[in-house]
């Protein structure tokens, strides 16, 4: 399993080697062998802007293309800066255009008008449209490269349509059928084509249950339809019914990443723009807010311990003791809400299930808030003799448990219900609700005992 | 985008009080007209054994095969445990080799020779050579089910093999050439098949550069390559390079969500079986170690802090600010953390790269170290006058962020090394680390003053 991905390594660090000597024309011929991808990856690793550029200048224009939307952002931003608008119009004439629309999405406003103009007039008009959908929707991942034919065409036509333009559908997997107004009637698989006689009209091997989705669908929803029904390329909808566009499963598959790396930043306080490869700089800046505003719970935190000074003046190791229920209580909180907020992204809770798992998140805190609290009280009358202490650790231990089971159920619903993001927001309620009632628990028991 | 959601809601709805009101006719009538994937749906949402397994018995054998395969695991237990091992040997049958084999798979040792006796040899021999790869590698996601054509065959002869065995080629992208040994010398794309004349040799329309996948390649890189390269389906080979199946993107797609909700889950110290519905019993289960893991090392940040029960004897207060340093270096320790898993998961990270990394990430904490540091200290000085405190406090969050950058960048790399899923294990010692050296170095650079 290493074998490729040094295989892969090796050959890069080889071309990188030649191209650092200037044998330019043994790399050229070496990225001939290359995939895009390769190539991408080859680009993305070298350090200097300038070695970028001059690498890239190398290559063929159809590679250039496929390379441009392979490579990391860093890369992209560099070479599009230094690419003159013409041969920016080339590489968006010969990519796919929801390909194209991300290319120029991503170039400032004032470019954006310059490229299209230079470019044929029917990709100007297929891109303006795609980027007047919103980009994390349906529209705004599909392309307009659909194979459609209309009713009444025999499977012999449709065949010949496909000849002709081979070009344009060099991934198709399907063939849509639309009536004489545009609404989608059916699809027929490419595989059915090959085993059909080839005089019978496409109504008679066409599905007509076909699944397609609504042009302003959540790119989300979209990915969990893909993997719901094992699709790979769904036909997509105005609201009207006719047919808009398409979207493939390769496209899907960034986007269940793109997600998933959302999620997984989310919960670690961080934004998706942490991902891009950044500079110290960035990172301060994209970090920053969260930690000073994690200062500020925390403060509320301390401020709360603060109440208690005098128990804490009498029994110093009650502050020994008071960060066991308060991280305790933060753990339970963040294994409940991760559950909970991974079941609302994949669409598996719904509102109406709330009171069933509160239940059972309350039923489990108590269970091992029972077992840790016996175990912590146990350990600190052991340690410090103290009955009493041990006691109010053991019980406030459970208490706060109980509190993260609910703050880690209903925080997440909550959020999703006033419409906002749980996997971003959760984390800073949860674990600053448990940290605060659990020294106030922990903390008042003990100032009411001693 | 609720429209589809909520349509599906309905239908179920409607389906399940036709049941409950005992209307089979109906609900058979209803049922024909569902994707095998919402009728899982349903039966997933019975809350009764005794419902799930009546409804399943409606089911026609074609469609009961496709909806085992799609239901969640307490449906497929439940629904598994009460079909006989001759119904389960026909919904084998029917099955691709790949599903067939997870649902053997997930059977009783005892059971799977008993059911497989039932089987055509041909399944059983392919569901047994499949069974004997890890499930995690290529071997263990692919399908026997491949479209493979000698070299010399002509374009025509090609298509006159599909059409011979249609209904096992249902879902084929690529028809794979093989030499007469069994090796794959090259691919060809459905869609070629369509455009070519059907008296030319496939050696003339195949690619020969394809991309294959070797058979004991980890799944996590087997999906990093479909990524990559945006691949639909690829041919799997042994250690001398002969054709032994085929992966698709479907079953990609899988293991992306699954791998992505394994590192989420873990980042909130849950193991993957948390996602699978569970009783409050198996919540217990599967949450108690790790909370009981935590429990240990929260009372070593307790001893820490009793190390220094003279000093808060003294300055009660100071358990008030110990918090803040600790909170602050866990919350910046998860942020590094967080991204260099991620990293480390999608391949965007090797080893090399650690001194760089880790620079970075120094040098983002010592500015937001300093940023916070400073706040904090005027906070507490405002709050309580005290110089010397508040001084502490301020250098004590610095170096407990140098210290988070460096533990949130070395753990994940180092166990990385030494063969422990960084995922899974990193988030304990980082917490427990800044905790620990947090208080340590608040507490006691106060003890030396005081």
């Amino acid at each position: 399993m290493a074998d490729l991905a040094e295989e892969d390594a090796m050959r890069r660090t080889q071309i990188g080697s030649l191209f650092a000597e200037g044998r330019i024309t043994e790399v050229r011929r070496r990225l001939a062998d290359l995939h895009s991808a390769d190539i991408a990856d080859l680009l993305d690793k070298l350090d200097e802007a300038d070695e970028k550029l001059r690498l890239y200048a190398l290559l063929e224009p159809d590679v250039a293309s496929d390379v441009i939307r392979d490579v990391g952002d860093t890369s992209r931003d560099i070479i599009l800066e230094h690419l003159s608008d013409d041969r920016l119009a080339e590489v968006v004439e010969r990519l796919d255009t929801d390909d194209a629309t991300d290319l120029i999405g991503g170039l400032p406003h004032e470019r954006r008008g310059t490229v299209l103009d230079q470019a044929s007039p029917e990709t100007r008009r297929e891109v303006e449209d795609l980027l007047a959908y919103p980009p994390d929707t349906a529209g705004g991942i599909m392309k307009k490269e659909v194979a459609a034919v209309t009713v009444g065409s025999t499977v012999a036509e449709v065949i010949a349509q496909i000849r002709a333009r081979a070009d344009i559908y060099h991934d198709i997997h399907n063939v849509f059928v639309i009536d004489f107004r545009g609404h989608l009637v059916g699809v027929i698989p490419l595989r059915r084509l090959i085993l059909a006689d080839t005089g019978i009209p496409v109504e008679q091997v066409m599905d007509t249950d076909m699944i397609s989705i609504p042009v302003d669908l959540d790119q989300e929803h979209a990915a969990q339809r893909f993997e719901k029904y094992d699709l790979l390329s769904v036909p997509v909808v105005d609201p009207i019914g006719r047919l808009v566009g398409r979207i493939t499963i390769d496209d899907i598959v960034d986007v269940i990443a793109e997600e998933a790396t959302e999620d997984i930043l989310a919960l670690g306080g961080l934004g998706l723009e942490a991902a891009r490869p950044m500079t110290a700089m960035s990172a301060i800046r994209v970090r920053l807010p969260w930690l000073g505003l994690n200062l500020l719970t925390a403060t509320a935190g301390a401020a709360t311990v603060a109440l208690f000074e005098e128990t804490i003046a009498t029994l110093a190791i009650a502050a020994a003791f008071m960060n066991i229920v308060a991280i305790q209580g933060g753990n339970a909180g963040v294994q409940t809400m991760t559950l909970i907020v991974r079941g609302l992204a994949l669409g598996e809770i719904e509102g109406k299930d709330a009171g069933r798992l509160l239940g059972r998140e309350l039923l489990t805190a108590l269970a091992n808030g029972a077992v840790l609290g016996l175990v912590s009280a146990a350990m600190a009358y052991a340690w410090t003799g103290n009955a009493q202490l041990s006691v109010v650790l053991g019980i406030a231990l459970l208490v706060n448990l109980l509190i993260a089971a609910v703050l880690g159920s209903l925080v997440p619903i909550g959020l999703k219900k006033v419409g906002v993001d749980p996997a971003v927001s959760s984390n800073v309620f949860v674990t600053a609700g448990t940290d605060i009632l659990g020294f106030f628990v922990f903390l008042g028991m003990l100032a009411l005992l001693i």
